[in-house]
């Protein structure tokens, strides 16, 4: 588990300004460690807000011995890339020998475990260095049963259109902003970047079909018994996506959510990897809404809407423009704070 | 695998006449291998077509002794049970070691793999016979794309209200009647029982999340591309109820089905193990029908009505019911035939 004494250094292998990189982006602005580095030749020599506007100014490194170099400091490298589908490339497997060989600790979030690479294992208890797969699961989970509807957890779901487009991340927002209200509010990591930013959670993606579901209700449970009373869970898929819709739909009926916050990347026009076209956020609002369970009838109360790729003048016309279709309050809290959606979550329906 | 020259004991200790016995029954009615006895001390003595009406009369035995002395041409012992969650009891594991030792080979298809125990591993390696875990998987599948669009295969997939209802035995009956009509159709299994039947298929819910709708997807494109027109795929668990919902949608989203026939069993009136409770067949229609992608928007054809526990006149006055209710054909395929339903799948909608 990483803590706030860590160095970090992400790797994003010519790859750090596209959409794979969300766990490296996700872990520089909001882990508890700092990150000293990015590694990716491409953008060598650049620094982190010149690609993504809201990071602060990590510097961009052609390859982990020029980090290394630069910040002698660091000692973690953390896999900042989630190609489709979660496998490692092999061809970045002589970088993170050389990294470990640097005695760097190595993170990583994808679905073929480090861990089970031998060559790699002897590596790392040579070089008495740890790692941590995040989505290696060792323990079994029971079947969901809609038991959370004995807890008194008020439990808010972030849903979207597509992957990659904000879910953890307005989460995380919406918590920060209930803590700062005095809420005993919890976030619940569902994947691999919010478990490396909060130390907690479960990669839902990595569970088998039967027990997804059985796993976030355990985890919502856990929470209620902590005492939290609010929970924002993170997210995942889209309930249309091919590849990803089972997960989305386990976790929704497994979380037994309250209202759900429904994210949209402004702009997008087709689900990721697919040829199928986002008709409209009410399209969505529909179908959401429709498949609740009938036991807790959640409902979409407000719109978090990705502008990263727009200016200022762009981003108050799109949020009218789904605040008038939808007739919900809208709000990037990236850009601005999560006070108008988590006021939308606090609204007695 | 198994053929038609295993004689198969199946093993239901204690409940034989449950729903849990869904393997069991499935394989009897419709596996290529003869069943020549029942292991239920509670119902020793009996046949099977005494407790289920639709069954062969093959005998009960209290132990898996007593089957053996019976019928010495045995070979095989099934696990006919599928508790929830697909846990293995410890208690069963005297049972299967005997087996075991009297030379029968076992066929698994929960969760829990009896290959994975060191003593029951050893002991088949001993006494040559051989352990299939129909839910085990080695290898990995891709993610899923709607790339069956793509293919010139017409897909019908069962869904369900409730899981244990009939789905499997609607998609096996379907495809019977369509070969019947020279149709060039195939059943795709995709549980541990249509997978021990047919001999092929993936067991979808042992699959971790983000591959699922992968693996069917994969399933039917081999399909399509072995030449098959038509394919009926086994659904799974319901799309409200939450243990399963997740591996349902992806198993739809995966399999781009055209049409769906809507199973439900009559009279049931909560899905299982839970309090919520099944509104009416039309609330399931519109939930199907509105998790469709766009792309493919498959509407529910027909209904299947599992009326095993009602007599003739009873499953008449059912079946008007429902066809008045939804407007749409409705049958009990194992007690009539697949023909009603098969023709409500042909129809040019």
């Amino acid at each position: 588990m990483l803590t706030s004494k860590n160095k970090v250094i992400i790797y994003a292998q010519n790859s750090f300004s596209g959409e794979n990189a969300k766990t490296g982006v996700g872990f520089i602005k909001y882990g508890s460690s700092e990150t000293v580095g990015i590694v990716d030749r491409k953008l060598a020599g650049k620094k982190a807000h010149e690609i993504i506007s809201f990071l602060p100014p990590v510097p961009i490194y052609d390859s982990i011995e020029s980090a290394i170099k630069a910040r002698p400091d660091a000692d973690t490298l953390l896999i900042g890339i989630a190609p489709p589908g979660g496998k490692f490339p092999v061809e970045w497997l002589p970088d993170i020998k050389f990294a470990i060989k640097s005695k760097l600790n190595i993170v990583n979030g994808l679905h073929d475990f480090l861990s089970d690479i031998e060559e790699i294992n002897t590596l790392a208890l040579k070089e008495k260095i740890f790692i941590w797969d995040a989505r290696k699961i060792d323990h079994k989970f029971p079947t969901a049963s809609a038991k959370l509807l004995d807890y008194p957890i008020e439990v808010i779901l972030t849903v979207g259109t597509d992957a990659a487009i904000g879910k953890m991340t307005v989460a995380l927002e919406l918590t920060k902003t209930a803590k700062s209200r005095d809420l005993n509010a919890k976030f619940i990591a569902t994947g691999q970047t919010g478990m490396m930013i909060s130390g907690s959670g479960i990669p839902i993606d990595a569970i088998i079909g039967d027990f997804m579901a059985g796993a976030i209700e355990q985890e919502i449970v856990k929470a209620s018994t902590e005492g939290y009373k609010m929970a924002f869970v993170e997210g995942q898929g889209s309930i249309l996506h091919p590849a990803w819709s089972g997960v989305t739909l386990a976790l929704f009926h497994g979380s037994l959510p309250h209202k759900l916050i429904l994210c949209h990347k402004a702009g997008r026009q087709y689900l990721k990897n697919t040829k199928i076209k986002i008709n409209s956020l009410s399209q969505f609002i529909k179908v959401y809404e429709a498949v609740a369970l009938p036991v807790r009838s959640a409902k979409v109360v407000g719109i978090c809407l990705n502008t990263v790729d727009l200016n200022e003048i762009e981003t108050m016309n799109a949020i009218k423009i789904v605040e008038d279709e939808t007739g919900l309050p809208a709000c990037d809290p990236v850009k601005y704070s999560g006070e108008k959606l988590l006021n939308a979550c606090l609204k007695q329906l």
